[in-house]
C-alpha cells in the first residue's frame, strides 16, 4: 500500500482473545510483573476483582493493524497517545480499529486509534502519528 | 508504597537488552508480524537497514516501572503518550525511566516516561498519567 | 538406537494436552493469525464452534516422536503426508503414534504416523518416510 | 475472499526469518526435543554440522499462508503433503509460498506449496488440498 493510496475515512482492524498465556509472556518480555496481571490471590482483592492485561499489551494491537495493514508494512512510528477506558480480563476478545483522521503533506498520517471488547465497550482510545512507507520508485 | 510517600521529582528505572526472542514473542501476542521486525532480508532494504524492536514494545518498559515501581503496585493506568525518537535494535540496552512532574489531588500522579539505549539516546519520549494505589486503610 | 534394530511393525507414542498457550505460540512462531485459532468470538460462529488447534501443531507431535523414539535422535525427514480428519480443541489430550510399515535398503524407513484424541478418534492420518540414524562405526 | 473469487494461478506468500526462539518454542509446544534442533554440541557432529529448524515448523509458515491470505481465514486444511529438501538454519528467512493449481467442484481448492530460503532454493515442496470458506449468503 502506497502513500497516495490512503485517504481520510480508510479503516482497518484485527481482532483477538486475550489469553493467560498472553499476558503471562507480555510480563516476561517487559518484566511488568505488577500483581494485577499476574497474581490472582492479590488481584482479587483489588479494584479489578481479577487479574487483568496489562493496557500496553492491548494497545499492541493497534500497533499490528499500523504495521500489517494500514498503512501497513514500511510504516515508521511517530507518536501513539493512549487512554485506558477499561480493564481487559482473560478471555477478552479485543478488536483494534485504526482509521485515517488527516493527511500532512502526503507523508504523515494521523489515525484515531481505538479498541474495543466483544460487548462493544471501547477500552482503550487513542492517536496515532505515521510516517506512511514511501511510494515505489521514490 | 502510599500516595502520601509520593512526591515530585521521585525517579524510578530498570534496563534490559532487548532480544530477538522478545520481538518475536511480542509479535507472536499481539499479531505484529510487520517485516521490519520479523524478516531481516527485508529489513535489511528498509530505511533502518536491518529488524528494528517494536516501539511499542520498548514502551512496555515504562508500563513496567511504573507497575511494578513508581507508583507501584495498585497504580492504574490512565493516559500514555509517547514519542518514537530513535530505533531499537536486536541487543540494544533500553533503561526506561519515570520522573514524577505532577500530583493531582493526592490521587492522580503525572509523570515524565522516557527511554534510553545503552549510548545515553533518547529513543522515547512521553508522559504517563496513573490513579495512584490508595494508602492502607483509606 | 540403530537401523538394525529397526523392525517392522515397531512402534512408538507420545501424547499431551493441548493448551491455549500452545496454540497462541504456535500462531507467534509461524504467523498462522487465522482467527479460528486466536478469536473465540469469531471461531463461535464458524464451523467448529470454538477455537481449533492448528491442525499443523497437532501435526508436530509426530515429528517429536520420529525425532526422539522411532528412529530417534539423527533422523532425516525426508516425507510427510497428512489427512486432517477431525479438529483438535483447547484441552483435547493427542496421541501420536507412529509405527515402521517399511524398510527400504537398511536406511530409509516409512512409518504409519496417526494421531488419537482422548476419546480413541483419529484426527490425523498420514506415512512419513525417514531417512534412518547411521549405526556407529559406519 | 470467497470461493468464487478464487481461480487457478493465484497465488500468496509469506516471509519469516527463523529465529533461535522460534525453534525453541516449537521444541516446547510439540515435545520434538530431538538434539539437532536444540543441542549444538552434539549437532555439530551430525550431517548438517549444527542446529536447524524443525521441518515442520518451517512447513507451519504454508498454513499461515493458507489460513490467512489464499484462500484465507475459514478455510478447512483437508491434506498437506511435504517433501523436506534441504535443511533450514537459525537465521535463515523463508518464504512460503502457495499456488491454486485445482479447483474442484467449486468448494475443494489444491495449491502448491512450497518454501524457499533467501539464496531461493527451495527447502520445502508439497501439495495442499483445502475446504475453502463458504460465500457469504450460502
Amino acid at each position: 500500500m502506497e502513500i497516495k493510496e490512503i485517504k481520510i475515512g480508510d479503516r482497518a482492524s484485527m481482532a483477538r482473545t486475550i489469553s493467560e498465556s498472553d499476558i503471562y509472556l507480555y510480563a516476561g518480555i517487559t518484566g511488568d510483573l505488577n500483581p494485577a496481571h499476574i497474581n490472582e490471590e492479590e488481584a482479587k482483592d483489588g479494584i479489578f476483582k481479577g487479574r487483568v492485561a496489562h493496557g500496553m499489551l492491548s494497545a499492541g494491537l493497534i500497533s499490528a493493524v499500523i504495521g500489517t495493514q494500514l498503512p501497513g508494512p514500511g510504516s515508521i512510528y511517530l507518536e501513539q497517545d493512549l487512554k485506558f477506558l477499561k480493564p481487559v480480563r482473560i478471555g477478552d476478545t479485543i478488536r483494534a480499529e485504526v482509521v485515517v483522521i488527516e493527511i500532512i503533506k502526503g507523508k504523515i498520517v494521523k489515525l484515531s486509534t481505538n479498541c474495543f471488547n466483544q460487548n462493544g465497550e471501547k477500552v482503550i482510545e487513542g492517536i496515532a502519528t505515521i510516517l506512511a512507507p514511501k511510494k515505489k520508485g521514490e
